[in-house]
């Protein structure tokens, strides 16, 4: 394994990442990647011990529910390096699984490179969505053809791919990413068909990283969460990447084209779950304190929102425990979250969140905009007044009151606010494409025959639900 | 235990039941209760078994997750007096389980009441909803002290109780009609404070009766599923009532007033939320089973409201799922649902149904309200032309699709229509008192350690939810 | 000029309507019909006035913007017979002035046809959903070529033409019926571009008839508003119905089969926005007086929603009024209200609908299901408990507060309230066509100017809106 | 008058201004402030006319619904100082109208005022919010009776008052301050009950500010919009700040303390409900433009949100126009918008905003938050890719679309994003006060008789709307 000091070394590696126009010659010495990179490096130390057979929890399969349950609530805490080599490492698992009697030589090389990536210690993240181009056509018939990833040449070693992956998040301090289609292919796009592991300082790879870290004149003080816990996004250029066999899991095949895709929507969405539950309940905690301290917690419409709060968070923790305790197992025994809770929980926590936040903002005022800073507590000359007019009885002080109106903004309503709600509404894909994914789990034909029971066309008793004896 | 024909029997007892004015001489006559009868005493000949020891599974006490998921699956065909009669003992149960140290004399007179229920085979039902008067004002406010039933007399062997009950779904036909305080009374309000059992047939209960189930004219094709499944509401007088101790489970107490609505709403909100998501998918294969016979099923927005139905119903299952998956237990073994789960999944049931039924509207369309009857088949004038315009295409027939028309007006948009969606918003209080009930038991300072996480203010870690090792 | 007796004559011609499989000798003779066609008389005899160039409202074309403010708000109380009247005659002129450049031929038929039904003192009524079959499919397309109505043959005075016509508001009891295609034509299809007008009586017309009219054995005390407000629905049946040249105002231009449903959209439209506008007003209403008469309106949640109400009523409101405020006008100087904004106020009353009907069943509480009968205080066993127990205060006595919640149940939780709900959603043809509806009226390029500077791609002022100066 | 230099000059008037705890020695020369200083000068430089009678359009009182409609469309474009002045003296003439016959010394004092400010030219900010300390006690039971601007100390020629003013917009740039009362106060609070004006460079002033303008190092390429639409928002502290009888508007009439921010809240939100209806189109431009250059703008689901979106605009649009329609007059014949109306308008264009901003987001996809820089465009190791993956067909190239991706971004998903969005909400008071507002403007009697009606307890015609003739 390795530590945080060895994973930094790992990091200036000849990796070619680009800031706003800039090409960083050490990712670890550039500001505004710093705290990711430390988060990360916070991970390994965590977990490291010595000796060859150890390995981090982001390399543990779940073989049972109290695993599955145990895995969701310990990567709430991981940097996002540390989780997606949990989720892209399963997603390959899943793939191999579902692959395993088509193709077992993909099946074979996946868990290979598992097997080596545990040994040693990398962090990978999956890379999905395609440039795109223009969207109503397919990816043979955009007028580019590397508009979305593809072969360009076959050999007998490899092939050598094309394209770009969009929305990678935390690939500028990852090892490996893991390209893979970013939806189902058809019958003669073989060439997009494709999905293997890449690593990150591969002289054919360019990353123009984006991020919301907060720049460096502010202070903790006035991002709060943001200062802390942020991450890059990685717009990654394949520019003909020779990719040798033992790490292509797909090259040709489009009836598997989706396998990649939709075992991916089943980890990272459950991961999202979990994670909005947390949110959900910190947007609760918000609430609650800023109301509070505005001596505000006990108006009827206060409690109300409050209350849709709570729901909230308990309708996607009910998501996620439902989804886990309904879990299934693949023929290697490895348990897979119930994929239909999983979606809607998913949907729900998205649709719903700009209310939520809209609810917290409602309750907190517009002193989440306008409050003082803390750095106007220490000059003499306004200090005092900043300490008479923020605060608001015994108990509250300005600046608790302060650092809350501040960790509100942080959180919900700047720049990464916006960057978190793009983000649980977009991940996973847009409302539509969430939406629709529940249909092909939903057991239609029990509710048919309920419809019918209703109709009085069939009266027969309906079964029961799975999970019902 | 009674046969189907016993309990009918058994109603012919002298109890004064009235209709739009007119006192019925015995229900088991009236045609407008004939159906509702009949559905009780199908439960009763389904789970009649000979012999002293025999018990439905109404008088089941669950003591393991197992055990309340397949109670809450087998009460889902129920009718409501069968129903009731497992809600409103197991509230009693609960209640004296939670009163038991206080007062003992209650919780063993609770104990053997519900033995001797059991034994008798007879159906009870909760009763808690007074005439409330003017809302503003306590029980002991108002200028009719009858309000609220309160006790007017005490006496060595007993009390008399006068007031009113409201909502009492299924009371015409039901034995006993369980009394409890509607909610927390004051301490002064000690006559206000009363629970207790009291026979149907009590000289002093008069009950007026109100009724969904269709007019005799229609037939089964008109209203094919109220006219199968309808039930009778009861308003209900207590002119007077003598209590006899045995049957006083609270008298006098007001720190134990709101014991027994906590106990009911806990039970009869799972049982909701069971229904509720079996309501959800009905409603789904309603709106499938139209939109494949207009051939619109595949067109994107009408995907998307059926999607957004699978959604709802699988969110509400996820919260029942969750509920008895963090169930907890008395100190005598008893399995109860969580409560916060499954309220916060009864708030979600009943906020977003009006807007799930507008899909299934939207789906639809205007032949939900203007589809011809089936009797306009069978006149030979116009029977051809009903099958030649009502038909779409090969394999969906008229009779077919006129009779899901038929089903979705009966179901959503008719007097049975019109009731269930009143119901499914105010079973439980309105959304308000629904969506406050959350507060009491949601982990509020966990929460608060996430949002002061956020704020930088505290950095410890935040304790894993309970179901998390 | 007719009067109310002599429309009520004019009804006894022969026409052959149907109801639930019985075919109605005498419509005037029909119980369920009976209020109706009384209602309709009503409007007879409120505008009758003797002499030939006497003229009822209904034929009035607006010319000015306080023509339009005014008829909006006189047809709010007229029968459907009458109102559609209006709206049929003003879809046909306004097809006419859209039609005149290139068939003036059928411009003049409507201008004629319009003063004939003028003089004849005629109710007059659109028809334009067809049975539609397979919705996937178009016209020319379904198993069935009549399940969309068509020309079968052409003759030289006349056309013959089949199908069936749904969901057409009063037609057993108006007089002619204006047809036009539910949609636009494809270039093929000239058979089913066609408009014209058929006298109800025509021996080829059957109407199969439905209505939510109360059944006999209630009063208006069950049904304070439905038993005086109602009206049938038809299926109407073209058997083959000849149709002479002189009211044929399309026959096979595929090119303007979209001209009279986009002109009808334009007036029904409108008419509807009004009607809601009182509907919302009406809501709004109920919701207070129960909650003055339950004690509960200083209660702010209850405000709130109350307030939502308001706010709901305001708005559409707010957009009949901006709708007339920015009336376009024809060639021929005839007024039309602004297509974009009552399509945006359309669609919000529609989509809200559902909600605000669930706010007021939130104040109102459960006994707008099962308040007692009135007739229960004419009973002397009964009656005086029914005035203790459903008065609330000095000041609300409880035949007072019964009728406001049988006033809620019947106007929006029972059949009536059902009905309502359907066609508040459907009329216009569901949300998804309502909503786009607008796009093709919106400055699109206003807006992306508006865009185009928020990104700094262009610079310049954009221009105001039309109504600024 | 004052040009735009004259302007920048009479910033440096020895205001004490602070920005992050650090003292600003001269406003005009801080980077977060010029563009703000900047976007006000253009202002003076656009309407300057030399002699002494002319006047900025800003000085103007509309006395007719057509000024009323010019006056809203010509704000949209102003800086927020520019636009205060109008509000703020609007508010200030509205307020002398209502308070004439009661204290005709006031009325004439800001008649006085609002001419010395048009000669002098000057720009005024209304401050209404106080500290207000906790929330649940009213000014005079706050432990330190400052939290509440007031009155410390009445002289012969003035007043001294002491408190702060939260969240004034552009107060930094501004000459003069608008004080008032945040709300009605109660019959003992007349040291609360007062208004009046006082400079920025007052020596009693201090302003501690904040701002959304961009830091430096970014260009107006990563923030197309707010890089030149910014503006700052003040804290400001009255440290015992002297009064002048003449600029004392009120001093101790608590019956009058509500009338300030009643007038004021009629020509703010009339303000705001022109300014969101501009808004709402630029979010349909937004999510028209992006969807084109994604080529989706012809999918179902996209086609739906973008029309939801122009539902929104045009709804509010209409509010606009219908206050505008309904105009009031004052004794003085000067114009005001329905109070009705605007305040629906407003609070319909708040509650729905956070739905809007979703909408297109979910329209707009991930790239909103992790397109490439511009920046990357230029260097040629990463141009050309840049220009190969982030174009989508031909006529979409890749710089346009980038451009697109960060105005969303800035405009909805970044700091000016979140400031935008929190105060649309909370313009007005948060929701629940915008939502009550409407209560004291409606027909309530009018609705009851409509209510009264449908349940048959009147029948008598309801009077029509006050528009109609």
């Amino acid at each position: 394994m390795m530590t945080g000091e060895d994973y930094k070394a790992s990091l200036r590696d000849g990796r070619r990442v680009f800031l706003a126009g800039r090409l960083l010659e050490d990712v670890t010495q550039e500001p505004l990647l710093k705290r990711s990179i430390d988060w990360t490096a916070e991970n390994y130390d965590t977990y490291y011990e010595p000796g060859p057979d150890a390995c981090g929890p982001y390399f543990f399969i779940p073989r049972s529910i109290d695993d599955l349950k145990s895995q969701q609530h310990r990567q709430l805490d991981w940097a996002s390096p540390t989780r997606t080599t949990s989720t892209s490492l399963l997603m390959l698992l899943t793939a191999a699984s579902r692959m395993r009697a088509d193709h077992p030589v993909y099946a074979d090389r996946i868990m290979a490179y598992f097997e080596k990536a545990k040994n040693a210690d990398i962090r990978c993240i999956q890379t999905i969505t395609d440039a795109k181009g223009n969207r109503s056509l397919s990816p043979s018939k955009q007028d580019d053809p590397d508009l979305y990833l593809r072969i360009v040449s076959r050999e007998s070693d490899g092939v050598v791919i094309r394209g770009a992956k969009l929305h990678i998040t935390g690939a500028p301090i990852d090892h490996d990413l893991i390209v893979m289609p970013t939806k189902r292919m058809k019958a003669d796009e073989q060439d997009w068909s494709v999905a293997c592991a890449v690593p990150v300082n591969d002289p054919g790879i360019k990353i123009l990283a984006t991020t919301f870290a907060p720049r460096a004149e502010f202070g903790a003080e006035y991002f709060p969460y943001s200062s802390t816990h942020n991450m890059s996004e990685g717009f990654i250029i394949f520019d003909d990447v020779f990719v040798p066999n033992e790490r292509l899991f797909l090259a040709g095949e489009p009836e598997h084209s989706a396998t990649f895709a939709h075992s991916l929507g089943l980890w990272e969405r459950v991961g999202s779950v979990g994670h909005y539950a947390r949110l959900g309940e910190t947007l609760v905690g918000l609430a609650q304190l800023i109301a509070e301290a505005n001596g505000l917690h006990r108006v009827p419409h206060i409690r109300e929102k409050i209350a849709d709060l709570i729901n909230y968070a308990t309708m996607i923790r009910a998501g996620l425990e439902a989804a886990i305790a309904n879990a299934t197992f693949t023929p290697e025994g490895w348990a897979c979250p119930d994929e239909l809770t999983t979606n809607a929980a998913k949907f729900f926590a998205a649709e719903q969140w700009s209310t939520m936040v809209r609810h917290l903002h409602d309750i907190a005022g517009g002193s989440v905009l306008t409050s003082p800073s803390l750095r106007d507590l220490e000059n003499p000359e306004t200090g005092e007044h900043v300490r008479k007019y923020m605060r608001t009885m015994a108990g509250v002080d300005a600046e608790y009151r302060m650092r809350i109106f501040h960790a509100i903004r942080d959180f919900t309503a700047d720049t990464y606010g916006g960057w978190q709600s793009v983000t649980v509404l977009q991940g996973g894909g847009g409302l539509y494409a969430q939406r629709l994914v529940v249909e092909k789990h939903f057991n239609m034909d029990r509710a048919k025959q309920l419809a019918l029971n209703v109709a009085g066309i069939v009266t027969d008793d309906v079964e029961a639900p799975d999970d019902v004896k």
